[in-house]
């Protein structure tokens, strides 16, 4: 425990360790190496960096090669990874004979020195694991999640109040990052996986919501520049767009993902209605989502429902369709579990949903909301709550 | 090449391949299997997700699995990289012997799954090998960064326009990066390595500009957040505080560095002394810094010239000690050589490096000036050109 942290952080912590445990008993590990950012700060509740080794029990031992004056119980300032054994025996600690280290996150060439730390040992990826408990939230993450989710709603609130006839997508794209940053988002957008990056999130408005993007993002959007080919265009805002506006929140470390509509007078019925089949969908999801309910069968639901709605053709994108409906959201964007096709997830409860059921509508734009839910005993509970209606400016 | 690229950048792009294959060579390597963003780009001029394979002679082929719709000659759709085998038979190529795979970029997992593409072959870490040839701009990169470079300081130019008595460095922080993405910068900051990560850039203020941070960068900052330890950190800007404001600018891909002070009323005597010693150390090294200068050297130069005039305990830090003065930058804003302790790197002409010798002065804050620089065959020439004076508010 890193020294000055407080109570409820020290306590909720303690909760984490014992849920990674548990699955860690379930694999047979005796010990787990971390390394990564986003699992150190899983596991202390801060970014340092250095290496949380986690028992099978007891609690973390902190090895920390910056900064210096990181100090508390169990922390050990290390200048590099080969320290570990000796310091482990010094300390009288058992080598781990099934070390867990994060093969899907670390690179080869960390997994390699790393791996040298503990010869003879069986190495396992720990990757899924880690992903696994950070997937449902303990009690102090959620309160962390619902205060970002109420003031990321607040932020979203003020869109239009920024909104200037004549704005490209880009210049209200700014403004809109400008008043986010205002009401204390860090800005740091962080994601899981080898490929993904965003800059705080993406403004889509008319056929560029229908822009085909490398990045897994559930619509894409063109960008400004090839090195960076996602979201917003430049162009210019006009009457009869749709502008999908989604601009992720981090407050205090946790990610909430929640867009909405506005438009730039009146849409077209067909946009409208889909839209309205978008609302329809969060609510038939809202529902089916308690805990055990299969992720597959619930991006099922809302593939069904868009099809016999007549909307196939244009859910979940355009040219490139995204074959999910929601994802888990927290350290990163994109956490586990994955509302998707062949997903093999159940929902637990505590767990954080993105529900994002979006449609193109060529010559109008990207339509549909998306708001993040907490999953509870009768389903999911919205924590980004505010109207999901389109805005009409 | 995919379709639509200009000429410019496909006859750049084939140096490029000529500078990566005369590398390949010195390491008996015949191709490369690229898949990590930032080499993709840097091979294509572009981002997109799947692989680039160049053999030691002729033009890369690039296997793409999103975005659907791209396409131009050599450019083959996949849905997993376990197709590629198959296509190099069908395409007549043979199997690499000796292959190159991102060891130092890709995860563990990546690079098990890349690895049994070519079973049999030798299989090499290329990660330095592209760090190198990236280290190096070809002329259309050094248009870019030279683009970049002198839009960033018109925007630095801005920064006092929008400062108002009474903010604080979040604030302020805040209306530089609004600066900063109106004039186009792209706002994405890429970093290579494990654990570094930044939101843009950063603004140090007072006593802030000597707070450690687990990140390696140059002045740290303790941030807003545990969760996000690097930068401002929501102090009041009052009189008698240096302020460093240091956002990256990133238009085309490419990032330059600059750093300029900022001061509340007028600096203590000492603080102005270590400004003007860091300019003088700016003029110093871009003397110095010709084609084949020891990186060690230069920042020998530096260290000398700060002890000499007495600054020693207060250069590059305070409590923690960054122990460079300079990097390169480009697609990553810590392109490789390291102007640092221990480099055994040689400058060479068209390699872009950022200068930033500054010094934390107790009380006051954070002192001394960045630009990057282009190598030329007489030193540095300076592309982020403006006033390195510190500009009293």
């Amino acid at each position: 425990m890193f020294a000055g942290e407080d109570e409820v952080l020290q306590g909720d912590l303690k909760l984490r360790y014992a849920k990674v445990q548990a699955l860690m008993r379930e694999c047979a590990l005796d010990a787990l190496l971390v390394s990564t950012n986003l699992n150190n700060l899983y596991l202390s509740g801060r970014i340092f960096s250095g290496f949380t080794y986690l028992r099978v029990e007891g609690d973390p031992l902190f090895f920390v090669t910056r900064p210096v004056g990181l100090c508390g119980s169990n922390v050990y300032l290390i200048r590099k990874p080969e320290q570990i054994p000796e310091m482990l025996m010094e300390l009288g600690k058992r080598m781990p004979e099934c070390a867990g280290l994060e093969a899907g996150a670390v690179s080869h060439s960390s997994w390699m020195r790393l791996s040298a730390l503990f010869p003879g040992a069986d190495l396992k990826d720990c990757t899924a694991l880690l992903s696994a408990a950070r997937a449902v939230k303990t009690p102090y993450e959620i309160v962390l999640m619902k205060k970002t989710g109420s003031r990321h709603a607040a932020v979203i609130s003020q869109f239009p109040s920024v909104y200037e006839g004549g704005m490209t997508d880009q210049e209200w794209m700014i403004e809109m990052v400008g008043l986010m940053l205002k009401a204390g988002s860090l800005g740091i957008f962080r994601v899981a996986g080898e490929s993904m990056e965003a800059f705080m999130g993406t403004v889509l408005a008319g056929d560029n919501g229908g822009a085909v993007s490398p990045y897994d993002f559930a619509m894409g959007g063109a960008g400004m520049h090839p090195s960076y080919p996602v979201g917003q265009c430049g162009i210019k805002l006009e009457r009869g767009m749709a502008v999908m506006a989604d601009i992720a929140a981090n407050f205090y470390g946790y990610l909430t993902d929640c867009s909405r509509i506005f438009s730039i007078g009146r849409l077209p019925q067909r946009a409208l209605d889909a839209h309205r089949l978008s609302m329809d969908i969060h609510s038939a999801i809202t529902e089916k989502g308690v805990p055990r309910a299969s992720c597959e069968e619930l991006y099922q639901l809302a593939l069904g429902m868009a099809v016999a709605a007549g909307f196939d053709d244009c859910f979940m994108g355009g040219a490139q369709k995204s074959r999910f409906v929601g994802h888990g959201t927290g350290l990163v964007i994109n956490e586990q579990p994955v509302l998707g096709m062949r997903s093999k997830s159940v929902l637990e409860q505590g767990m954080c949903i993105a529900l994002e059921p979006k449609f193109y509508i060529a010559g109008v734009g990207a339509v549909g909301a998306e708001d993040t839910y907490l999953v509870g005993d009768k389903g999911l509970s919205c924590i980004t709550q505010s109207s999901q209606e389109i805005v009409e400016l």
